[in-house]
């Protein structure tokens, strides 16, 4: 079954905007932490009550609410009334089978995208995290499955007031997690592509019907990627066209860049899609080259021993009458014959390049 | 033969409107039920005639008619001049394998969709049920072949007034009609998705010509779910982008969360597909495997014996001159040389990783 | 060759609108038929002359030109001048080999479609024959390869002024002329249908090379309804969004059902290739799997006779000193390891499930 | 090597628009003919000079240059300074790997096109040759590769005033050439068609791997068509959606009459492309129905053989306590058994419809 | 590994605009050189400090500043202050696995492109090179990977003032770089041309899995090369549609026939992929072949030695009663019979066209 489909169907019935949490629950525990900053100050607290935020949402400063572990569906309906949020984006962040999208919803644009994990499960497979995020006015929501190390480098960089984020505002802030997510998929793919060579050395040297296997099993990787990557472009095309005024100009050339980023990301896919599809061809005709080894083998032995075990036959027949018997020199005689055709047969084997 | 096509051409050279019932008739009863709301007020109940409705229609209530069982043409008729209905569109009603399908007559929309049952039939096969849905002002009509029990959910919403559905107009109950069966696809597809797993388990250990029908079979149920689910898109695309006045604005975030649902199911879909492919893969692939197997026993076996079965016929000629056999010790020796030569021959295959 | 093609060269160097006749000719005799209508009257008649259809083309009424057979040059000149036709169209008229089209020449509007016959030659091909049709103000020409009786149902509907033609215009009637068409391609699709269900049958029960030729043959039918059929769905789709004064608005309706129509056409005939794909990886397959088969026994036979026969041998030898040949249970002895041995392989296969 | 696109390295380095011959130079001789006609005179005159084209360019009449061998840099660039053409057009020209396109410079039109000869070369290759046709104000200007035969009728249409060609314009004119080399492509499909037939014949009858490598020849013969078939279809489209003042009116159904022409050739191309493909298919599984074949003799002789050879072996065995040896109708038994087993053995066969 | 994703992954985590150089270094010292003119004057220098540049910048004159090797970021730096880029665009020239592409950003263009190297690195693949192109008001600086050839004969051209080039502005200089960029192509594919013809030989007369090594080996070479090769198409398209003012009009037939030369690479591309397809196929139905030749062989051996074997044994039967073997013409004969049989044999093999 792929990924993520799991418990869909426990929605059926169910009026829309239900909260219900569909999917794997990567985490037990729930944490909310906020970071507020202009280019002078910050403040970076834990939030244990979501009504503690609605003094931060008004300031004129950049408010960043990052929340690690969405099964607390209480939490994400006081946060569906502090932040006036439609029920069903809160749906929609519950339920983590969702392709990666953008939804412009006038006040807040609303982001879905998914980062992977690979060879984070028990059959090597590639998973993956939803992270959903809001940008409003003045302010950050990030939702996140369960609590990671992705976005530490960029708090560090909120801290040290290194690079531009902390002078420029909340889309800039939006911005920097979506290209941090973006960086991690460069990991994933590299060390796919080392995966793919290994496979690629041991189908040379080894092939086995568990290389066949091998091969499939990063195709299917292959076909879980590209069903994220894909629609993750139209997701940072149509930020990157949106006429939000949520948005400022400034912000474009990094969405841009964002962009140019997935573009690469698919391609890189598309090309390991190729490089598989390849490796099966060279799989099934080393198949039939190493049948085409076994029969010559077979047909080598069958057409030297044949003809030998025939006149051995012929020369231990009871006929009373049979002159080649009496001869003195009859068995060595049997012996050169035999040799003879043998060497033959070899030389002409050697001849046909099956030796 | 394409399962719905079956029966089509009896319409040929009838007059266009003419209403024949295309189609396996999947019911022998017809029944009507209606149910009347609005915010404080809901009435439900069962209709004998279609005059009943006239007083229902132009009420400021929301009215639902509900038909089970299509093939009663007369009703049909009543129905098109209770509710001035175009003669094509009950045409329509009536033809059950219409692709799905939005079409905006001005007074009305019509729409067409397809609900699965997998495995109902004798054959396992998945066969798809037609409901029609027409949405004018105040008022729903829907119609599916046979009774079933898939809009309970909705109607127990209505008599609850639970969620959004008693407050909203005639647009969001039939928004709401769709969810519920596009939700129900949802089911299908995980236990679709269980199958193909089951066959990929018996893939991996027991290939059979039977796993590959099998596989075959899925992947013939996922060219009929594709046939109707890619139109499905279209269709609720155009009922997103409609700018017919039946729609109200704030049902389009709903209809644009449909839309999502639709292309979750396509990508599901592709991604079978994609997966089915990759078995039959597996599978051509085992066959070859298992030949190999088969011919290197043949070949250990001829390799073996043929030298020995030639050396035993050697010995047994009847050459007067024939001096190993005089040697006392001649027997003892062809058993020594003999093992020594398939010994050789066990080690050589060992190395060759044929063993 | 792909069918129609024929004679395609005999045009090379002639100027554009030179009339010639290109393709199989189906007929030999022409036969002009007239029905002239409107809401009270009806008039048929066969026509020897087409200067006889200039009083009735400027009539108010509808007049319907019918054509059966087009070889005849002469008439068709004269038709081009009656109805003023570009030489071009006429041109096309002729060319058997078109594609279907829809063009807008202002006055008229001139439409080319197929119609096919499964079955119909000696290979058991399809074979198409082509209908145009001019629609001008207030007249239908129709021009057929052949006498059909594809439009009788049409004729009688006109006669006893049954369903809305008789009150509709020359649009109307044109439409009629489509329906019919496009009705009968769905019986061809069914019995496409049965032909590949049949083998389907052959397939799983006694496949052969004859399969595999069978299933290529209904594949290359695909090809070529294929070719015909996707230009039909523009062509529908140009007229039904054609803003030529000659279609009322009342009559878009109607394209738009045939267009569906095209549409389920399509479908069906692409669900019918991937059917057929997944066939002949059925065939291919069960070629393996009978190699599979074959060499199984082979095997078999070979493991269990090849040591026996050395074994055999071996007590055939002719060596001096031979202790076993003089113990008296020798020769049981021999037996009873033989059978033995003979046992234990057929275990052995029975577990590696070869037999 | 794809043909044509020898010798293009040549020009690296070079400033654009340097006149160099790249291809295989088709012809040494290079040779100017001129027509120059109204509706009612008429002027034909070969060419010496360039210079000599002058008075005819300013003529109201049209006037047609048609100049066959193109190697002769210093003649294209008088004309360039004739007829004051763009020095990248005279490069196009030279250039015989474009692809078929249409440019549109304001004073004139740049049309490139293709002529193919099929079996021209020692490999029985399809060859490709390049046409240029410049459109000006009343002037057309044609240039071949090498002198041919294709637009002597187009010639004779001229002189004779046979058709519209004569009262028509230059634009007429350019749209007649056009129209000439489309005519030729049906002449090439058509005997690709009959050589396509004929492999099948071979193919059913008598495959080999020389069939495989026909069928691929004519696949690359394909592949090579298409490359020049697709990018004439948009050059046709470009030419009749063209605003040029260059081109009346009344000429943009004739352009649409070539367009239909295009679209047929291309679907005559992908047919036969699929075509082939289906013929692959099928040899490959006639390779496999021949091993199946080869392998059942085989298994058919063994199984026969190899249980009669054991039983001669054991009788041919020398223990001294052999009852059976003594017994008086020991031999007629032994040859009763073998052929009874044979007998079985040949029916089991039968039954498995091996023989 | 796709080449050029290498320590891609070096950059997880650092702010946008972070400069690091991505890819492998391909040379160790930087290089810059200037060439300085307008119609009349030419100055050309090395350039030891980018602070130099600033004089030349705003002269009236064109200003080519070309940088051999990239990885000096100070320098790079300085770059971005003298001309104004922006830090996401010096980023992109520093990260070296960019697919090509073009970027209007008010001031200035910038466009990516590659170059490649058939054969260069020691697995003898295709390795690329990237260029990047800064297109502002009166000049353009130019970066490369590594010092090269390529440019030397535009520089020359410059020196002498041959071609258009000195007359012409800073738009120009950009077309001739693009320009002899893409040259460089044809000599690539020619000689990628030469070693799939290469390959198809070997392929014909000696198959061998190491013949579908190399086959895939340039299948893989050919993706890569399509990987640059379609956004590079957009590339140009982008530039030649470009409305950017630093872009004069005149330029724009130039930017159209380099676009008229991507698509020539394109379309060689995809022939080659075609062809090399259609090789793989070749070589699985040589495997095919070869398999049934040696199967061949080993049927006829076993079909003539093992009824000759058989007829052996039996007159080497020790029964008593053995009338054939008293016959004086006994052995004879049998030879007689046996030989019988193997010509009979050999003449059906022969009818079989088994030899």
């Amino acid at each position: 079954m792929p990924r993520g489909l799991k418990k869909r169907s426990r929605k059926a019935g169910l009026p829309p905007g239900t909260l219900i949490h569909i999917g794997e629950r990567l985490s037990d525990t729930t944490k909310i932490s906020l970071i507020d900053y202009d280019g002078e100050h910050l403040t970076e607290k834990n939030i244990q009550s979501v009504d503690e935020l609605r003094i931060f949402k008004d300031k004129p400063t950049v408010t960043w609410v990052h929340i690690d572990g969405i099964h607390e569906i209480g939490l994400l309906e006081q946060l569906g009334v502090v932040f006036e949020l439609h029920p069903l984006i809160l749906e929609d962040i519950l339920n983590t089978d969702q392709r990666p999208k953008m939804e412009d919803l006038g006040e807040y644009l609303f982001i879905v995208l998914k980062r992977f994990c690979e060879a984070c499960d028990e059959h090597n497979d590639i998973t993956s995290e939803q992270i959903s995020i809001i940008l409003g006015p003045g302010y950050v929501i990030s939702l996140q499955e369960k609590e990671g190390h992705l976005l530490d480098p960029l708090r560090e960089r909120l801290r040290t007031a290194k690079g531009r984020v902390r002078k420029a505002g909340a889309d800039y802030l939006a911005y920097s997690i979506i290209d941090a997510i973006l960086d991690s998929y460069f990991g994933i793919l590299e060390r796919l592509g080392e995966r793919i060579e290994m496979e690629e050395e041991v189908l040379v040297n080894h092939p086995a019907q568990s290389t066949l296997q091998a091969i499939q099993h990063l195709k299917r990787d292959m076909i879980f990627l590209r069903r994220s990557v894909w629609p993750l472009r139209e997701t940072i095309a149509a930020l990157e066209r949106s006429e939000s005024a949520l948005i400022q100009d400034a912000t474009g050339i990094y969405l841009k860049d964002v962009y140019d980023h997935t573009v690469q990301v698919i391609d890189t896919v598309e090309t390991y899609r190729d490089m598989l599809s390849g490796m099966i061809d060279i799989y099934l005709s080393s198949l039939s080259n190493r049948m085409n080894q076994v029969m010559k083998v077979l047909t080598i032995i069958a057409t030297i021993f044949m003809p030998m075990t025939f006149l051995a036959g012929v020369y231990g027949m009871n006929f009373r009458h049979f002159p080649e018997l009496e001869w003195s020199w009859g068995y060595p005689l049997f012996w050169i014959v035999n040799l003879a055709v043998a060497a033959v047969m070899l030389i002409m084997f050697k001849r046909k390049k099956w030796l």
